[in-house]
């Protein structure tokens, strides 16, 4: 196949400008578009603080979309919406039996977020399709972008596409004021008809991302390629802790049952469970709630909220088995009664396939960048494209490790090794 | 002088019954009028969710206070209603020359509050008023029983009697809505001319005050009477504990700088502080707020209130200074910034006069009760009092140590029995 690729590339030779013909290993992404495109989409919800709010169903999601809906069709691409409003751009493979190579990610934002998060796999997505066109090339199997609709909500869009959307889900109000359902339709979806976007298992070949790393391991280890061995499974608690709430001033410290003593026991006995074990899990207690919260008080009641993310579910219930047996023994030395009860976040590990974290590391080594294996700590549409299709995910550093925060910052050049991977690994799996 | 009253006895038996001279010490107070009495007061801003709102000023509050006054009346009282709306009822001594003996505690009670905490002590004070008129007792010394306006508020009329009040204090709005001048002039005050209820050192022989003890140990230990060596100290800071929030997701373990956790075993380091010195002080961290507060955000910052009390101002110091230290090493060892506020509660410890005590112990003795010395953790009015007189407070238990509640009981043996300890302290102080 790669024959009928340098055919091509003579044909460019012959007709455009007059260069050697290039391998298709040579083929190397725009960054400086990438770069003045990923610019040109941050106007898009930018207020005169200097914030952005490009949150999904506002009229910023909504400019920022059309802005996007341009490029596509300015790169030849045959643009729709689905009914979950996804931005969907095809293009032709030379084989219309073989089933498409999707790739793509999001233009939507959290609340004062970031300009890279979701747009630089999104850039680079496009990036793919103009070097494509620009080199004319055409893959043997169909290509297919796509765009998910409201992916920092809940990634209600992939989630529609692997047929994971739960009727309850429309109504969930976002951070647009809309609820899913009016803000579906709002771009251009049709959330009545939102179950015939879902995709059967072998639909599509494959499905790839190019995303920020959300952490600072890139970063900080100076590898320029995340290889994404699966997307965290993530577990929720609401843990109450009761005491006895009383006087601080007239209560004798041996005769307290003091919640939030117990509570701090409880928080560094998270951390220790956490990292007693081998392993990347992560454990976090990011809320707490005193009552009745007077200095003067000794607290009689105190919520926590816990949070644990592991590729492995059992991994996870393992750690959660070893924090309740700690809380036991606090609340037995405390006088204390402890409690915990689960959220149901239906978020379990999806792991990466193995066959395209391969791919993606011969890309990566191809092209001269160093990488690494590693999982993703955040929630991806990846992770709900991997139910229906072989699916992978590809990380670039992201300055510091920050996220979600208007001092997000991936450097250009990070941004183009990223979408060169990302090209070669859809040229490498179109081979197959 | 005891001569002087067996020759009233003696007057009694020919004019009135016809009973043998009764000795002094062995008058007893009236259990079922006390007990009667604090029911009767209990009607006084009882809602119908069987809650209690008497706060100083409301409705119920000047309701209960004109129940009260009636009862001084009857009992033959001078009844004044100073400028900051204590209300004072004299009853003459033989010398007119001679300071009088004060007496007295509040009515007024906490939102929810509970119908033992002051009214204990008033109604005690009112049963020795009682005790005296029907054993005609005249002592020498004239006595003079002082019911203070919005203690649960501050100790506000005692503070105005000490000279304490400062004029900002009376722009403070209470739990009845009213600021306390507002509320000092709805019950007969005159808060323009507050500063000339002050009285000097030297004005008032001796001041007594009967109290629920509003923490368990005299209920725990079957102790009937608790003799108070001082009413502790407090202060209180504000702490920020500044980590980094952070992806919960995708910040590993060893590379956060959670707030919480730093937090958390900065409220175990206070605790092992305060338990790490023999002796009866208390601290408690009673708040806590951590933002921004999510499942899957590590805490950037972390708020405690602390709290420290004490007999002793340079032991308060000396903890303090300790906590701080171990702050900084958990600072250092987190990763965060810890900073604390004072937040110049001013509340210095006051301690009672120790010949008072002494009096007070050998008329639970002579009474045949059991008795404790013991500190009050929590504030009254004899704080204020003890600044300008000689003082003295004679505890009573609280069963489960329960106050500020609904919930607070005081069994009417031990109202009695505390009485009974106010009476013959007040006669055994008169007889100086």
């Amino acid at each position: 196949m790669s024959i009928k690729y340098v055919l091509f590339f003579s044909f460019i030779s012959i007709t455009g400008f007059s260069q050697p013909a290039k391998s298709l290993k040579d083929i190397r992404v725009n960054q400086d578009r990438i770069e003045k495109r990923i610019f040109e989409l941050a106007k898009f919800g930018k207020g005169p603080d200097g914030k952005s709010y490009r949150v999904a169903f506002s009229k910023a999601d909504q400019e920022g979309r059309a802005y996007y809906i341009g490029l596509l069709k300015n790169a030849g691409l045959e643009v729709s919406i689905d009914y979950a409003g996804n931005i969907i751009g095809r293009r032709k493979g030379n084989d219309p039996t073989k089933k498409p190579i999707a790739f793509g990610s999001h233009i939507d934002m959290v609340p004062d977020g970031g300009n890279y998060d979701g747009c630089v796999g999104s850039m680079g997505a496009i990036e793919v399709m103009e070097v494509l066109n620009e080199n004319k090339i055409i893959t043997e199997h169909p290509l297919e972008l796509i765009i998910f609709s409201n992916e920092e909500g809940g990634v209600i869009g992939s989630m529609a596409i692997a047929g994971q959307l739960k009727k309850e889900g429309l109504d969930v109000v976002t951070n647009s004021g809309l609820t899913n359902r009016e803000g579906i339709k709002a771009i251009g979806g049709n959330p009545d008809n939102i179950h015939l976007v879902a995709r059967k298992p072998g639909d599509i070949k494959a499905y790839l991302e190019l995303h920020i790393e959300q952490g600072g391991i890139l970063d900080a280890e100076n590898n320029q390629i995340g290889v994404v061995e699966g997307i965290v499974g993530i577990d929720e608690w609401e843990i109450t802790v009761e005491g006895f709430a009383n006087h601080a001033g007239t209560t004798p410290m041996h005769k307290r049952q003091d919640a939030l003593l117990a509570a701090s026991k409880l928080v560094i006995a998270v951390n220790e469970v956490i990292n007693s074990y081998e392993g990347r899990q992560v454990g976090t207690v990011g809320k707490v709630a005193a009552s009745p919260g007077a200095y003067n008080v000794i607290p009689g009641k105190v919520m926590l909220g816990l949070e644990i993310r592991d590729l492995s579910s059992e991994k996870i219930v393992k750690l959660f088995r070893d924090i309740e047996k700690r809380a036991a023994e606090i609340a037995l030395n405390t006088g204390t009664k402890i409690s915990f009860r689960n959220l149901n976040v239906p978020a379990k590990p999806a792991l990466m396939t193995s066959a395209i974290q391969d791919k993606i590391t011969e890309s990566a080594k191809m092209l001269g960048y160093s990488y690494k294996r590693m999982q993703s700590g955040a929630g991806h549409d990846a992770q709900e494209m991997a139910q229906i299709a072989p699916a992978g995910m590809i990380f670039v550093p992201s300055v510091g490790g920050i996220s979600h925060s208007p001092k997000e910052f991936t450097k250009a050049v990070d941004m183009a090794n990223g979408a060169n991977v990302l090209l070669h690994t859809v040229l490498a799996l179109d081979k197959q």
